[in-house]
């Protein structure tokens, strides 16, 4: 009865927020959700969770943040979502995607940088929990769309390693890459929703000692210069390891990341032109001009572009298991810059989308700012199945960034 | 015109063998599917593709062989339909699928072998292929559901290496199984079908001279002894192959054989529990005996039986990878026996199996017989990502069995 209390109280903030942060799409009654944590079992009993509005869900619409789906309901869950209720979470709503998880902006607010864009797609999970509202969301990555609002909010965002966590019942966008994404306030927080959602597979994060930690600082990135407030996040990281004892190596990126870089446009590209076909095909008037434009583009990369760019994403993939000479874990910024001003754009995923295609486990951590002193996060990439490796690490790095 | 008449008279075959053959759960309308054929441009411009009735399609109902489902109607196509209609295949139906793809026998009779199961999961796929009433199918396998009903109906059934070919909008049963496959009469035909359905990514069969190949036959089974229809098709196999010239190398099974044929039980147990969850919760009653039973025993599988299984299963890939010394391709039974008599149940996985789980590529090749008579195929597994040469060596395979 007090945890029911708890529960109303917390969809009640919710909606209370809503007018202002725009962060669901729809918001849980309160009778089923009590109904719901009435039976709940398991490790997430008590835990309210938003699921971002790609995934499909039995008892509340999936609308994927267009208006050709207004109101569509799904025969069943995702497998996440079954994955998530079946270790007792309660599903606070859905949470707000940009239109197919793509880059036309959504509604949603900033709740820590006001004025600013929450990043996207997933703009509603990062928001709700940045405002505190929920526990722990559920994201997707296809570029950078977990890692970039992660850093943008000031949270921790975590992409676990490609094929970790189901993504039947989410709405397709490029199934090579399509990548389930965690939301939470910390990265210890993160770490235990990976852990469950992944069914043990993701292990607690390893604990080492800080100079057991060998940490790789790119001289240089394929895609250009660091922003001023990419530098000063990255500096603030770095100076924090170095007075830790953590080792910090510079090293070259490896040309596999620039491999990947490259290749992830074509692959996405071609898998895009099928994955929305029928949209394209049926309900072309109500896509937003950003898609229509890109899905009319992406017809003209063909079938070889697309085969040649699998096989140098294989070839990356296969040299990225053979990882980095000396390093445990590579250090990056979460994303360009700080998050910018205004709604006209959710930002890139420059930083982000060759991890995406390479499948490593991605981690933004989250404490420091850019030259605003809005959030500013650092990305913490790992070896493929070393995702315990990527949050041990990033779990030492966010504390470092909170006591400097 | 012309084609339009082929196409249509086609449809009335699939319509007259119907109430006998019973692969299809819906077949297409003569008009929309002369509107389709009428527009086609591609590779698969002519062809008349039948689809298992686990992915979505946006024109036809999508009922997963299960009273639970009866009339549903999709969103939107799967990703493996939109790719198929966007080469220019012409949809014929959706053909039957055994209850969630799971063991529940369909009502679909085998076209070849009079009074005997047709095998499952992919039980329509198979049969109106076997049938000559369509040129292509697809299917899927989580176990045996490609090869099995390819053996039992003597065709060709490809399983291409996990990840190639997309699964979203395909109804899950376990997601780190869940593979599509392919059929076609002929290795030569399943080729040319993999190669549009993968947009390039698995090449032409590769091509060597007889004496070029080396081909390992497994001394042992970690899952026991070969029936004799099954001995009686390897010995047809190996001897027309020597007396071709092949090196054929008696070889040891390799360990991650054996591990992955265990890891595969409690992985697919703990997935299913939670893709078919909402099902289990809200249509207990009208689930098959056979599946209620199964899902009700995989909630017995904990969290550590999965991440236990799922550590396995790494390990075996990381085998599989290294591949066995001094041979191309494996050629083991395509099914454990000739394909039963009667309907009460579509047979074993057990010869397929472990491959699933491993990724392999896998494909069954027709053209020899069992003790009675009946279909009995070999099947040929490459390592992973080595499409071309499994189906390479298949097509030569192909060309001996029918040749002796």
């Amino acid at each position: 009865m007090a945890n029911d209390q708890r529960l109303i109280a917390q969809l009640a903030a919710i909606r209370a927020a809503e007018p202002e942060l725009k962060a669901f799409a729809c918001v849980a009654g309160d009778a089923p959700a009590a109904a719901a944590a009435a039976l709940a079992d398991g490790p997430l009993a008590g835990r309210l969770i938003g699921i971002k509005d790609i995934f499909d869900t039995a008892d509340l619409p999936t609308q994927y943040g267009t208006p050709i789906y207004a109101g569509h309901q799904s025969a069943s869950d995702a497998a996440i979502v079954a994955v998530i209720r079946a270790a007792g979470g309660v599903i606070a709503g859905k949470t707000v995607t940009t239109e197919f998880a793509f880059l036309h902006p959504a509604a949603t607010r900033n709740p820590v940088a006001p004025g600013c864009t929450p990043g996207g797609s997933s703009a509603g999970s990062a928001a709700a929990v940045a405002a505190g509202l929920i526990d722990f969301a559920v994201g997707s990555q296809t570029g950078g769309s977990t890692v970039r609002p992660a850093s943008y909010c000031g949270i921790a965002g975590f992409k676990p390693t490609f094929g970790l966590l189901p993504t039947p019942g989410m709405k397709c966008f490029s199934w090579s890459l399509d990548t389930v994404g965690l939301f939470a306030e910390t990265v210890e927080d993160v770490s235990e929703f990976a852990q469950v959602a992944s069914g043990g597979r993701i292990p607690p994060p390893e604990q080492r000692p800080a100079n057991h930690w060998r940490v790789g600082i790119p001289s240089n990135y394929p895609w250009g210069e660091l922003s001023a407030s990419a530098s000063m996040a990255m500096e603030r990281g770095v100076e924090a390891l170095r007075a830790a004892g953590v080792q910090v190596v510079e090293c070259e990126m490896p040309a596999w990341v620039g491999s990947a870089f490259v290749a992830h446009d074509a692959i996405q590209a071609w898998e895009a032109a099928r994955s929305l076909k029928f949209e394209m095909a049926h309900h072309e008037a109500q896509l937003s001009p950003l898609l229509r434009d890109y899905l009319a583009a992406c017809l003209r990369v063909t079938d070889g572009d697309y085969a040649a760019a699998q096989f140098a994403a294989q070839q990356a993939r296969d040299g990225c298991r053979l990882w980095i000479d000396g390093i445990d874990v590579l250090l990056t910024p979460g994303a360009p810059d700080e998050p910018p001003e205004g709604y006209a754009s959710t930002g890139a995923s420059t930083f982000n989308r060759a991890f995406t295609l390479l499948g490593t486990p991605a981690l933004n951590v989250p404490g420091a700012v850019g030259v605003n002193g809005r959030p500013m996060g650092v990305q913490v990439i790992a070896p493929p199945s070393e995702d315990a490796v990527c949050l041990g690490f990033g779990a030492l790095m966010q504390d470092l960034l909170l006591r400097v």
